[in-house]
């Protein structure tokens, strides 16, 4: 097991109505005008945006709205809110909503303070010195950004679209409300996006080269195995509240490296997937759906015993004791299978992305620039041969 | 799953060598003086006192010392480091050590601001209002109290020893140093001990009424898996530091509430083993494994399909689909040669208590004023079987 240090102080308060204490939370803290992110319309139409502000105004918290974050948030959003912040003197930014709201809403309260472009940090040219705090009211689980110290924006910069995250302690959330119940409304194509995007938060830190970290396997398999075996009811009845909140909980464990500590990690799935959604502002569960087995089938010889040990741990496959690597691919199989059965895409074709844009992915992902991966260091060919997989899957 | 707040702010840093950074911590939070708390002859020993205080002088942070703290920590200890804490004008304490080091460190932090008797805290009689913090550098990881919020102190009150247990907010450390090294020097015994109450504070919480916690019963499995994969490791090579490392991670994830969270818990076997150590001075977790079979057995029949689940997913036991009773039975009975194989005692016999006691230990248990239990609540008969089953075992 390496070194590591880990502090997750965020404040979890989770439970059903739990979000009509937010006014007397914000309050408590001695905050006094909050800016309140959100995004589209649901938030609105569901009467959640009128509780949340009905509660702060009980509380005597003063607040001004920002609507309108999509999905794969973009930089034009956070320097409106920047600006609206600035100008009108707040001092907590509350995210309402999934991790588009969130990573927004981070991104907003690193910019306030500060007279340097909020996007500085993200590209590594500068570093954040101070930061307002954020609160969080979940409706999406999924991204984990309501437990983790992580960012993720994307900005046309010179004609191409760059998604970059960014990692740091300012970012981590003050307080993060769960209930399980505003989840209820979530579709379920988008529940199934955002099953995907947990699993894949456990994955690139369970496919490790450090040896030795037992504790880290066990609870990646813990939550794994928690995610699958609740998904599927939460998929057939969106009010099931103990699916829900066995998934909330989950995303949450998923992403706040309480599986990470102490082992190498490795995203590069993220990051070929990251081009897919930037490209064709496809969901980025839905990617990860598409990319992540072949990455698996990429790197399958790296070492075996991994593979296998995730597919008899994580899906019940029996082990194969004289043929580890048949026993690995099953577990591939039953990955997409389960991918499958959620209602996912597995190919190129399923999400509308085409072979042709293959050499503007590698572009986009900078490969001629830098190597991929920690797991399995991968070159232009490796990178070009698990997008052509995509591209190809179910049509051999 | 039921509604709950989980906030575990505690900053740990693990790995090889961090003790040595100490004193650079206390100082960066910008404490001048710290009280270091710790037991009994192998901290000076070994020469962990010698580098820690070298570590707090070099940062400029002046330091007293509080040794021979014993184990089930006394409460006139406490009362000596607080007396002397104000004397001196402490403003941190630091316990070095395992449990009862750093529960007298938190007794003692919420002593020195007040005037009240810290032990009233402990008895319900009065609120704590404030504490100093504490930071942990931790030798013996068992008791988990390095990441929770509880600290358990005994003291003799009108000639009857009671041994009682606070959780508080104020009682979360705010720094702990875990450092496998540290632990190369804990004896097969103790280490044992120490795997026995790691495991009890999961299955004080994993039998459990409340219905629907995947995601906790998951979490919970994963930590008692890897506690029992690694714990023979650490004992057949006390220098193992993967093994060690596991353990160390494991025991705080044990304790720190992740494994509770969103469930209803029952510290029956904690409760009926603190009246073991406090009568005969045995190792907590020797009691603990003496004891914790035979509640089992007592309870089995309320949730037969629970016991099986932890027979199956934590010992590997076949479910036998046709009598559930008998997985059920297996598990314990796996659990005993698991403790068995440790080196751990599992009846009164092997830890010098006395079937003539029992009539003691119930009124010392305080049965006859409050039932036992919310798994099972416990009459004194229920209570009475345990401890009769713990004094025969073995002798059928």
């Amino acid at each position: 097991m390496d070194s590591f240090e880990f502090c997750r102080p965020t404040r979890y308060i989770f439970g059903q109505g739990e979000e009509r204490s937010v006014g007397r939370i914000v309050s408590e803290y001695g905050y006094r005008h909050a800016l309140v992110v959100y995004g589209t319309g649901s938030v609105v139409r569901s009467g959640l945006l009128g509780r949340v502000c009905a509660a702060l105004d009980e509380a005597g918290v003063a607040h001004d709205e920002l609507g309108g974050v999509q999905p794969n948030p973009r930089a034009d959003k956070v320097y409106e809110g920047v600006a609206l912040g600035k100008s009108r003197g707040v001092d907590f930014v509350l995210a309402v909503g999934g991790g588009s709201a969130i990573d927004t809403a981070k991104a907003i309260a690193l910019g306030i303070p500060t007279d340097t472009d909020f996007f500085d940090f993200y590209l590594g040219l500068a570093q954040p010195q101070k930061a307002l705090r954020t609160g969080v009211i979940l409706t999406i689980p999924a991204a984990g950004s309501e437990g983790s110290n992580s960012s993720v924006i994307q900005k046309e910069v010179d004609g191409a679209v760059q998604k970059l995250g960014l990692s740091h302690d300012f970012n981590v959330p003050l307080f993060s409300i769960l209930n399980p119940e505003l989840t209820f409304t979530l579709p379920p194509y988008q529940t199934a996006c955002g099953v995907v995007d947990m699993l894949a938060h456990v994955m690139e830190r369970y496919f490790t080269n450090t040896r030795d970290v037992s504790i880290t396997d066990r609870t990646c398999e813990a939550v794994m195995l928690s995610i699958i075996e609740t998904a599927p009811r939460a998929i057939a009845d969106p009010s099931d509240y103990g699916a829900r909140a066995n998934l909330m909980w989950a995303g949450m464990l998923a992403h706040n490296n309480l599986c990470g500590v102490g082992r190498e990690q490795d995203w590069t799935t993220h990051h070929l997937e990251h081009q897919l959604s930037a490209l064709y502002d496809v969901a980025h569960g839905a990617g990860l759906a598409v990319l992540f087995p072949c990455w698996m089938e990429r790197v399958i010889n790296h070492d075996v015993m991994r593979l296998a040990q995730f597919a008899v741990r994580v899906f019940n496959v029996p082990m194969d004791f004289a043929d580890p690597g048949r026993t690995a691919r099953q577990g591939i199989a039953a990955l997409r299978a389960f991918y499958r059965s959620i209602g996912m895409p597995l190919s190129f074709r399923d999400i509308g992305a085409r072979r042709e844009d293959i050499e503007r992915l590698l572009a986009m992902l900078g490969i001629d620039r830098h190597p991929e991966g920690h797991f399995v260091v991968l070159s232009r060919e490796d990178c070009e041969a698990i997008y052509t997989r995509a591209a190809t899957y179910g049509e051999e």
